[in-house]
């Protein structure tokens, strides 16, 4: 926790402590298990728990608590599963965490809309479970199986971006509740709209800071005819980045197309106990029709055996390219296993794909320099790459190069037009790089923050710095 | 001009326009026929000019405008070509028009990355014709030749957006001069970001009310290998309705998929000299390899075929695709072009798709039942259709029966959880919609606005009611 935001933190007020209770009963707790593990998310910053949890059920119980909180002046954060990596659910200056977890109900399938009413704690992989037997799905797809609450808070993304968008594309519309307990619907059923300003696209991304979302409307996809994945080896990443290049600049319309460098194909063998080779690689999946995704293939085959592919493996089966999915999701946790009791600083920036090949290439030659141990992976087919910067976190020397990797990758990505985070957010540690990367725009930002959360309540000291 | 507006109207400071000639010489206009052709648009509203017009030529002296306005207390309406339909431009409180017309320079291809940066005043036809030789194109096309500063600011789409997306999905950033004067550049050249709160989506449909976009960074996409385009004629407009529907949710990838009544054919055939069968009829383009383009025609043909389509007019060479486009997108003169001397109040909205063809038949009884003159044409793959309802602007009866019937339309297509605006925008006539559409969502917007624009100096009266 930085000082500053340890000085921030005030007493809990025990009134508010007391009316929670008395309305939401056993589902409020103080008991330090349940605060620790509501201050604690996947990032390497240091855990910070709020004072108290409470578990909601319904939009109406969130803009309970969020009135509750705003008339004793009380911090409030909301959380899905706790997957975040740039530390947006820790409780920096206490207060009261909203656990949407429990709001877990898919509430109105419409199918031949192609479109999904859920609560916001509602997970991905719960979600396509419960959209089994309608032929479509949710491609949206993080490395952890997050909330879509969560997931529409960061504007993930994830390996199907290339294809099918990001949360920014896919949430038609939102409930939230603001900060001043009222509650608003964004957005609506029609696919587009010019109706006002875009609230929708304001509140994803915006972390927590502008709202609670308890509801979201998103869109669904037709499941493909055919689905073919393969992997493909090369002599080094550069040759790999410049068939994802070409790919993409011929408009293969590839549904995804992911880069593990050498390092990354070793974590996953060990943790998944896959056998590739450990090379370069890139996972493919291709969606359409089955003469187009024999087109798609052949193409991509042909650019990979240009650019010194070295074989193309094919996994045909649902199950085998289940396996080989989940093997490259759990990259990240492979990536940690290289190195027990190490977590992980991880890079996210996302350049224009001309740049990416450069980036990629020097962003090994600096992790070689800095002697540290970090796999690269990345969604490479949106210029979107992860190093996945192992640390002791007691040891601060090794911390501070591994900040110092990440702040030339990071100043890389700035100089070629690129973004400081593709997908996982600014949270508290970026804020520097959002001023960086947007300048006097943040001013309007920050404008933004203060006209729709007057007090600074909702997850403050997450995105806009100086707040 | 509503009364309130005309009472908010204040004399023009001639310190501020011996201020802005000094400056700008003969590119600041105080004619009579600069000044009324700049409080014209395509609108049913009436004319409303500027006090001045000042053709600039870069952000700076954007920015000088903003700022030399902000020090007088005077409304300033930025302006692109003049092709709103919903009075957007119309300078209801008089001030200064900043015509950024002569902002025409298309900045930087970057053919690899497949984005371009543009100055505000480009129009889409003129950037196509500058991508020529590059393989790429720019897809957005609303009916007139719009700037695509006037475009952003409207949200708008057009026949291409069921593919390729909206202006929404197509600016990747922003430059953007905002009420204090200050500039500032949103979004970037990656393909995704989560840096922060989303102020590239926030400008664009913000109609000029938050922030004066001086240039654009927009998504190119590659130009297909092959395309097809033809016609089918339908029984009736439910069966066509019905084929766009199934379209839509096989998943076919369909690039164009537009639907006109028969009088809206009618109106075609005598102003484009064409020779379509009088019917409710589909125009189709299919985008992709040569064998993906076949095999998308051939799936719809047979869900055509299935709903009593009565023959597939193709029109295979590039000049007779030409010809067709063009006819369509002049579908809007041409039905003016019915009723000489007419003005036209062009209803807007937008559905989910599983309702689009009780809300097309509906609104065919309804146009009826009013005795009023009203094609339809609609970019139904989106669930978007347009009724373009003739009226004689000095007949007040008829005015209030076309208004009569837009309310109608608009609240079926809200009860179904639809849109009042699609593509066009709230500008100054749908602002009750707004309210009855987002409810007290509209009250953050109206936050938003006044955080940004506190003294209510750019384009007001426009989008946010109250103001």
């Amino acid at each position: 926790m930085k000082p500053s935001e340890q000085a921030l933190r005030r007493p809990f007020p025990e009134a508010l402590a007391q009316r929670l209770e008395a309305r939401f009963g056993m589902r409020l707790s103080r008991a330090e298990s349940i605060r620790a593990h509501h201050g604690h998310d996947e990032s390497h910053f240091p855990d910070a728990a709020p004072d108290a949890v409470v578990f909601v059920h319904s939009t109406d119980e969130v803009a309970e608590v969020v009135r509750a909180c705003g008339e004793f002046d009380v911090p409030l954060i909301p959380f899905g599963v706790g997957s975040s990596l740039e530390g947006h659910i820790l409780a920096t200056r206490g207060g009261v965490c909203i656990d949407c977890s429990e709001m877990n109900k898919v509430l109105d399938i419409r199918a031949e809309d192609m479109l999904v009413v859920v609560q916001a704690g509602v997970t991905r992989k719960q979600l396509n479970a419960e959209l089994h037997g309608t032929g479509l799905f949710f491609p949206i797809d993080p490395g952890a199986d997050a909330s879509l609450g969560g997931m529409a808070a960061t504007r993930a993304s994830g390996t199907n971006a290339v294809r099918y968008g990001t949360m920014r594309e896919n949430v038609l519309g939102l409930t939230a509740v603001m900060a001043d307990g009222r509650v608003i619907r964004t957005g609506g059923r029609a696919r587009k709209s010019s109706a006002g300003y875009d609230l929708t696209r304001l509140l994803v991304g915006s972390e927590g800071t502008l709202g609670v979302i308890t509801e979201l409307t998103v869109r669904l996809h037709p499941l493909p005819e055919a689905t073919s994945a393969a992997v493909c080896a090369f002599p080094d990443v550069v040759s790999a980045v410049n068939t994802v290049i070409q790919t993409i600049q011929l408009g293969v319309p590839v549904a995804r197309i992911e880069l593990v460098n050498e390092l990354g194909v070793r974590a996953i063998n060990r943790f998944s106990k896959t056998t590739l080779r450990e090379a370069p690689m890139l996972f493919f999946e291709f969606h359409g029709s089955p003469a187009g995704v024999d087109e798609q293939a052949h193409t991509v085959q042909e650019l990979a055996s240009e650019h010194g592919g070295l074989d193309f493996e094919w996994a045909d089966r649902p199950e085998d390219r289940s396996r080989l999915w989940a093997a490259r999701h759990d990259a990240y946790f492979a990536s940690l296993n290289l190195r027990p009791n190490s977590r992980a600083i991880t890079t996210d920036v996302c350049v224009p794909i001309s740049t990416l090949a450069e980036c990629v290439s020097a962003t090994q030659d600096d992790i070689e320099a800095s002697g540290l141990i970090a796999p690269i992976v990345g969604h490479v087919g949106d210029g979107n790459f992860h190093a996945i910067i192992l640390v002791d976190p007691a040891d601060t020397d090794e911390v501070e190069r591994a900040g110092a990797l990440n702040r030339r990758i990071v100043e890389r990505a700035l100089a070629v037009g690129g973004t400081c985070t593709g997908e996982h957010g600014i949270g508290i540690g970026k804020q520097g790089f959002l001023v960086q990367e947007h300048g006097e725009a943040v001013d309007f930002m920050r404008a933004i923050k203060l006209a729709l959360d007057p007090h600074n309540l909702l997850n403050p000291g997450k995105v806009v710095p100086g707040l």
